[in-house]
């Protein structure tokens, strides 16, 4: 039997080309991260799977996780999120470390889901995370971060919303204002985070269920479409001047598509305040791309004092959808500037002049093969090789060589320092 | 119980400082290969098991991998190296692609060995290869790299020795010459492959189990130091011819390290011809840094025509060290800019400032915490940010930012442009 040359079951294998579009999208996050100071780091893509037994959902752990016994019979997993790892890390350095931190990572996060547009098992996420600001400041900081990453793929305001809400606030809803009890609470943030994927009168129903004479006035405070709409008694509580502080402040750098969404829950049960999520504004693909919020919980469990902490996670899969179905993915041209053809057995001479070429900062290929010169040329063509350099011993001994851009067929005679100015220009 | 903060065991956390110098090590390690003409391509880090059953070594099969069952009953494992992967992507294209192909990547490896000096359980590897080339102007090719990469990293020729063997030599020694049959040969490579590790004595005797009566002649050729020292009759042979062009090859391109080493065989079944290895010069820790060859038979495995290929894989850890023992790690700076001090409540106006920073290029955090300014001042030296940036009323007014320089102490007073034009220069 043969082996098959497909990967893995919704995962991918990236080939040259989409190595180059994902570089792309990776090198523009690690552009944004670093001009708002944040640093780079990295961590094993396998962890003990206690680590993710208290906070990540019970979906992801008891369905989700590629998790297995190690050779020495630990009990592990590839990491399903970052999250829990970036937490683990803080706290091994907690003492050390100079607040604030603002730390990224680019790691891959394996599930096992069924996959589908937009949802494989490996993706991989770029992490940002702001530790040690206990404000509203790194909440917005880290909303503007997610909007300019937006900016920089050249994503119009009309493209995307940002939904943000407040868990304190709707916390402050439920058990202050509607007086319901820990079990009620938590039943009912459940029931609100499935929401749009339910008919109304099954959601109503379902709610009924939970909150009971309570239903009336909790749908009815649901239904603000913005921050000002919410009843006055809200309006008295902490959490709802932060989150109205965070939007005029976002309003002001102008971030003019950041929206109230008092329905926005997040999954996660580790959020413990703002939450945001950025969602494609196509009424016809109007899916979440990525989202974050603050954890201040979580550095703590690993006893030492708790850290508070804003992050969120971009993966590339949905982010991908969206600059492909909004046409933002620029032409992104082939890697390699120069094949060389060489005429006659000059492989050992011919090095000289490449050896020149690389130095000049360009990246040269040599076609070793031996084949007749029309199939190089055909190969050259195939693999999209901008230029084709020709050396024989005629140009070598005059320092001049035949420089042939595949595109338009011209060519020029040019010298070395000729031709790396003719490339880099 | 509280959490763990240590990593995996056998596997590295990156704190920022060692992402930095890791990133260090991939950023040369990809200049040289795209000087080269190669592109980078990625695959998913779980492989089917089978990919490794017939080609890598049992021992990495049978003890090392870190195999399981996925949730759908797939027996599957972390790739404990890159080369069944990237012969399964060629395979996949074997029609479409334009040859020669070069390819390289930086994947993590997984394998479960017992950790100790240069040997972890996650490790970072370069893998180039080069496909589609008979001749040896491809091994020529492999090993000019390997050694580009050594010198770009500022290594001394001194510093480290390339040994170049030939399997289809030693083939033709065993076979051709001493007539030895096909198990014996097989028994003989391992033997020979383990001998640096055994006491002469030992390995004597081991090898006349073996070989009986041809071990005298097989030991008097494994003494020769160099090609020319070989008897005559090996030097009849084509593979004699290639590994001598090759040697010349390599030091005609100044490459004066490079050395034949009739006992060296590497561990994969794979390698069909030319081997390589690249040795750790200094006496007192002469260990291999990595290596490569050819392996002309894998592709075909796939059901496809075969394709010849030469490549190696160059480990972060062992690397590393080697970096490290020479002392040609370069000292590397923070990498964030500036963190901006606030004078007063001036989070919200600042922002137009550090926006203009960071579109003129620089990296540049703020602190948020509300502390103290002296708390503010500490936390950004304990940190290492190189200058410190004061914004209050008085200086949005006046355009003007007092700039200090933490090294000195240093303190001027700049204007946007000017704070610009400082830090880049």
């Amino acid at each position: 039997m043969s082996l098959s040359t497909t990967p893995y079951k919704g995962a991918r294998d990236f080939y040259p080309e989409d190595m180059q579009t994902q570089n792309y999208i990776f090198s523009l996050w690690r552009e944004v991260a670093k001009s708002f100071g944040y640093v780079e780091y990295n961590a094993p893509i396998i962890e003990p799977i206690e680590l993710y037994l208290s906070k990540t959902s019970e979906e992801i752990i008891n369905e989700q996780t590629y998790a297995f016994e190690d050779r020495g019979g630990r009990k592990v997993t590839l990491r399903p999120e970052m999250t829990p790892t970036v937490s683990r890390m803080i706290a091994g350095k907690r003492q050390e470390l100079a607040y604030p931190v603002r730390w990224f990572s680019i790691p891959n996060l394996w599930r096992y889901e069924r996959p589908q547009k937009g949802r494989l098992r490996e993706h991989w996420q770029l992490n940002m995370d702001l530790f040690g600001v206990k404000g509203v400041e790194a909440d917005h900081e880290l909303i503007y971060i997610a909007d300019s990453i937006m900016q920089r793929f050249g994503a119009q305001r009309d493209m995307y919303t940002i939904c943000i809400n407040s868990r304190k606030l709707i916390n402050y809803i439920l058990q202050g204002i509607l007086k319901l009890d820990k079990e009620q609470c938590q039943k009912t943030i459940r029931l609100i985070d499935k929401m749009h994927k339910m008919e109304t009168d099954n959601f109503t129903a379902l709610l009924k269920n939970v909150c009971g004479d309570k239903t009336e006035e909790l749908i009815c405070i649901l239904s603000c479409q913005t921050l000002q709409a919410l009843p006055d008694d809200v309006k008295l509580n902490d959490s709802y001047k932060e989150i109205h502080n965070l939007e005029m402040m976002l309003a002001r750098n102008g971030v003019t598509n950041a929206d109230f969404d008092i329905t926005l829950m997040r999954g996660f049960d580790y959020y413990t305040d703002i939450v945001f999520e950025v969602f494609d504004a196509n009424p016809e693909n109007n899916r979440s791309i990525f989202g974050g919020g603050r954890y201040d919980g979580l550095i703590g469990q690993f006893d030492v004092e708790p850290v508070p902490t804003v992050g969120f996670g971009m993966g590339d899969v949905t982010f991908h959808e969206f600059l492909n179905s909004h046409k933002l993915l620029p032409d992104i041209k082939y890697d390699v500037d120069i094949n060389v053809i060489l005429i006659g057995d000059v492989y050992q001479p011919a090095q000289v002049v490449v050896k020149q070429l690389r130095e000049g900062g360009l990246s040269v290929a040599i076609d070793s093969t031996k084949r007749k010169m029309d199939k190089q040329i055909q190969s050259a063509v195939k693999a999209g090789y901008p230029f084709v350099l020709f050396i024989g011993e005629q140009e070598l001994e005059a320092g001049q060589f035949n420089l042939k851009e595949l595109a338009t067929g011209q060519e020029q005679k040019l010298t070395i320092e000729q031709i790396i100015d003719t490339i880099k220009s």
